[in-house]
């Protein structure tokens, strides 16, 4: 693992980090806030999913967790959205190849030699953060924003045991009835419906998944909301499986980074105490 | 005024605009955050002047600020560094032209004609910003950063009674005796010293410019500290002054926005404080 760049920051560092991923064959990039804390302590970390066209940095530069995560002793790590370089399957659209993995292991032509992120965001990178860092694998979080929502959703419901507390902003909480997802879904996995079921939120939870609570943020004036997002799907699955879910409709807000901002402390606030 | 964008953020408006300048001779661009607040209210504004290379966007993505002044109740207005486009003069180096203004009102060629920062920022904004937003032009601040911090200071010094409270992260205290500053100063303003100490901090102290108070935050590992900043030299000139310089040193902290996010609420606490 070789460091980018470190810096202090809320009496922690802020560091970015670059490593050759196995799973992905890439170089990857991700971004690592370690607070102050007692020597030898392992703290909790929150594991945070970014949407469409973002890197670690979007969230790295515009998230405003530092100050909650200093404050609560969280450990917060942004990795990417998908493998990027020349030699790497991509797509003009923006939904679509580079920026854009959508948390899955791809299965189709061209997409399938990199494009191994569920792999790399719940084996790889995990366990080269507990190396380097001084997490404890015992107490992980993930969120995520928009395709990150997704990505935290379908991994939070697919390892309950592991990410002890899941949480959303402005998820796509049912991939397979949406247009971004059904291209995605399509694209890297098959025409195969059955095979996109378990990366998406409702439908693993139609097939039984189960976790005990969810948070979930959605500005009401998101343009996303109707055609994508569509959380009013993830409300009635989770009220058919009595899955504890907080959905706030939060009023005026919209999909960026002014959304996610505004209600990360409350999100990390949720995870700490879960993660108590 | 145009508006380019507005988003929700925090309860209040995260807003970017764009002018005509009079005093520029070209568009500028600035950002505006306008908490929530009761109808028909005038509420207290803080200036922050960017620094070198910067424009609005870098405060108004990584300053970290809108939290605390919606708590505060604070407008937050940040202009951009210099006049820019492609009948603007320009220089190839990051330190002068575009993007380096100086917050000076250029009497040089090839900057007279365009580089009129001085007078955009201490008057036409303003008076834009009032008519525009809920302000009480009666309770002013002033702040920024590295070169926007020299701005700060400068004008603060100069206008006492116009904004009651100034503060700096990483200022630039005496460009006349700094590399940037002797750059800058001598391009914009000639080589003639005596115009330039109207323009220097601590020049202004010495020739009688007073402030009630003064907070600066300086990080001890930002690299432009020994050469560039120089804070003795302001500590200095306000003991000589009776001036009650605040001056911290933040150990371990660069000249990066990690280190700006982290004192920002810190700043805003001292000038909601003082525009009471």
């Amino acid at each position: 693992m070789e460091t980018v760049s470190t810096a202090r920051a809320f009496g922690g560092v802020q560091g970015v980090y670059r490593h050759a991923s196995a799973a992905t064959g890439t170089d990857m990039t991700f971004s690592v806030f370690v607070p102050a804390h007692a020597a030898g302590a392992r703290l909790p970390v929150v594991w945070y999913l970014s949407g469409l066209t973002c890197s670690h940095a979007n969230v790295t530069d515009k998230g405003e967790y530092r100050r909650a995560c200093a404050e609560l002793g969280l450990i917060f790590v942004a990795p990417d959205t998908s493998p990027r370089g020349a030699s790497v399957a991509d797509d003009s659209a923006y939904d679509m190849g580079q920026g854009a993995g959508f948390y899955v292991d791809a299965t189709q032509a061209p997409w399938a030699p990199h494009f191994r992120m569920w792999r790399y965001v719940t084996e790889e990178l995990p366990a080269l953060v507990a190396e380097q860092f001084p997490v404890d694998p015992a107490r992980q979080a993930v969120t995520g924003h928009s395709m990150g929502g997704h990505g935290a959703l379908t991994i939070g419901l697919t390892y309950p045991q592991r990410y002890r507390s899941v949480s959303a902003f402005a998820p796509i909480v049912a991939p397979s009835l949406v247009p971004w997802g059904e291209k995605a879904l399509g694209g890297y996995l098959g025409p195969d419906r059955s095979a996109w079921r378990r990366h998406d939120a409702v439908a693993l939870i139609e097939d039984g998944a189960r976790v005990p609570a969810l948070l979930v943020d959605q500005g009401d004036a998101d343009p996303f909301l109707a055609e994508q997002l569509r959380p009013e799907l993830l409300k009635d699955a989770c009220a058919s499986a009595s899955i504890d879910l907080t959905l706030r409709l939060q009023p005026g807000y919209d999909h960026s980074y002014n959304f996610v901002s505004t209600f990360m402390a409350d999100h990390l606030a949720w995870h700490a105490e879960r993660l108590r």
